[in-house]
């Protein structure tokens, strides 16, 4: 096996601005992971009181040399507190530390972290500058890319929210080695997600290297989020505000989030909603004769073996209905899916309710 | 005396976005107001507590023609309640009512009412479109124009916010009927703003026609909202992120934001405190030897003939720098002021302290 293709550069454009993606090992200490961001007096670390203890003196430590004053925001850790109280203390930090509008915040963490981090930086003076240090892989491969910011209300996730870009994406692939295994599963839920709806190839690679992904092997793993923020960055920079293509990142997740949001925030992690929700899609996908049963059986066999559920919690099916009704690509009431139309290709429709019915029933229990 | 200039449309052009803001008399029930916004199932108004008794049923009948579904939120009136709480009533509206990113929110009322609304459109789903319908002088010439949404935040004035642009400002003159005569002083205050900065010919204008406009003749009234418009319009469409010359559009405003955190939102009018401020950055220009005195006297004279306050609260030198270092102009503790340094000219620049606390004496008791 090669050498681990690592501090890779991805880069993102979107609407005339653009950041890099930078991955790689041992990046949060090195200080030259941080140079040419935008200067300020001040450097303000975001993060959870988990992730706290095992990265933020480093961090603190490599942005001292850069910023005068480098402070600390720790929130309490868990999709629970992805509320407006949590997303207040990154406020009331800010304004009590008298933090001007060059102020740069560094979002260290999940993908919880990154988008309240995102959000608070999007709204303080309307607007400062922001980087992403992910330290989940489900935040490495999807929620650090792409600007969509945002916190929970108790009617619906991510419903209040802003797309905003950060100026960089630094993805230090340590962080994952200190990963329970369980987060490490629902971050491949969104790396297979990319094979379906955009690559078939790498579906097919994911299927070969799905052991060494979950034994945390540097070289796939490490091109496994390359390739994902590629695709990711492809999709966004052709369409940031979702009026269209962005949907089909969304594969999953209109099953997914009715099951997070039925069950409570946090009871299920959001790769796992997903990646049940996947299996949801793809089945209903071939009820609606887009897909075959073998490509639909693929997905929910990868989704099995990354260690993922394939059934969804009982909540009646029109509780399920109720809360797809609220995502945020329902449009009049009208319930949008992302569909496997053919392998690496996914659409945005709406559905027949006899066939989703069909898809509730025999995909949760 | 010519018939008024009314049903004036001055068009806005923001980075590739443009807006049109229309001023006339009885626009809010003519249905064709509303033409040509944005198709939606659901419209739904934010207004005040006052506001609301006057205006909220006119503008649900307009536009109950074009939107299948009306519904009416309603805040407690004034700056007081220009906060998260107030800004949640509406996402807990929206999200209660399922609306989607289609639904368009229609701001009725004065400066809070549209700063509020502007921002929950600005987050409702990572932005739905807005109009502004300013019921107020101040929200016509000033707030309903460019794009700037925020809450207050206990710690500042609009420190959570976001640059967010409407669909389209409707202005319509008969609201400012029913406004009391101390909102009408502090709208004038910053349509006063804009001879100094930007336009000495307008500000001779308005020395010649200010009584007029205390009086709320239509044709003046109509000229100066237009004049006003105009130029905010340019300036923004310039700077909408206020890198630069926007600033100059803050000219009293940094010490007017102290005098209203210093006394306590609501306390004093917005228009109040930048009235006040304008009298003090003019003096501070002159002392400066940006102006002579001659024209630091013209605005202290037309700040009280329009019947605002010219000198600040006592709050305390050290108290009025402590609360301007957390204007957002200003960087690294810097105090950055707006000031005249020509006729129909600003620009922006700190001061040496000595002469600051020089300006507070001598405008303060």
């Amino acid at each position: 096996m090669k050498k681990p293709a690592l501090n890779v550069i991805v880069p993102v454009g979107i609407e005339g601005r653009s950041y890099d993606i930078v991955i790689g090992s041992g990046l949060i200490e090195r200080g030259d992971s941080w140079d040419g961001l935008p200067g300020a007096t001040a450097a303000v670390i975001v993060t959870n009181s988990t992730v706290e203890k095992l990265y933020a003196q480093q961090l603190a430590h490599a942005l001292s040399i850069r910023y005068a004053k480098v402070s600390l925001v720790v929130l309490p850790d868990g999709e629970s507190h992805k509320s407006w109280e949590s997303l207040n203390t990154i406020f009331d930090h800010l304004l009590a530390a008298a933090c001007d509008r060059k102020t740069v915040l560094f979002a260290l963490g999940g993908g919880v972290v990154g988008d309240m981090t995102g959000f608070a930086a999007a709204c303080y003076m309307r607007g400062v500058p922001f980087v992403q240090v992910p330290t989940t892989l489900l935040a490495q491969v999807d929620s650090s890319v792409g600007g969509k910011t945002a916190i929970n209300h108790p009617l619906g996730k991510n419903m209040i929210g802003a797309f905003y870009q950060p100026v960089r994406v630094v993805s230090d692939l340590d962080t994952l080695k200190t990963l329970p295994q369980r987060e490490i599963a629902a971050g491949l839920a969104e790396v297979i997600k990319y094979g379906p709806i955009a690559d078939d190839g790498f579906f097919s690679w994911i299927e070969e290297h799905l052991d060494a992904l979950l034994g945390l092997e540097a070289e796939p793993l490490a091109y496994a989020i390359r390739r994902s923020c590629e695709i990711k960055a492809l999709v966004v920079s052709q369409d940031e505000r979702e009026s269209g293509l962005r949907a089909i990142l969304n594969f999953g997740h209109t099953f997914g989030h009715a099951i997070e949001a039925g069950l409570g925030y946090g009871e299920w992690l959001h790769g796992e909603a997903v990646g049940c929700g996947m299996v949801m899609a793809a089945d209903l996908s071939e009820r609606l004769g887009l897909i075959d049963a073998t490509y639909s059986s693929r997905i929910r066999q990868i989704v099995k073996r990354a260690g993922l559920p394939t059934i969804g919690p009982r909540l009646g099916i029109d509780r399920y209905f109720e809360l797809m009704g609220r995502d945020k690509k329902s449009e009049s009431g009208d319930i949008r899916f992302v569909l496997i139309d053919a392998p690496g290709h996914a659409i945005l429709r709406s559905a027949p309710d006899a066939q989703v019915r069909a898809v509730i029933e025999s995909n949760t229990g």
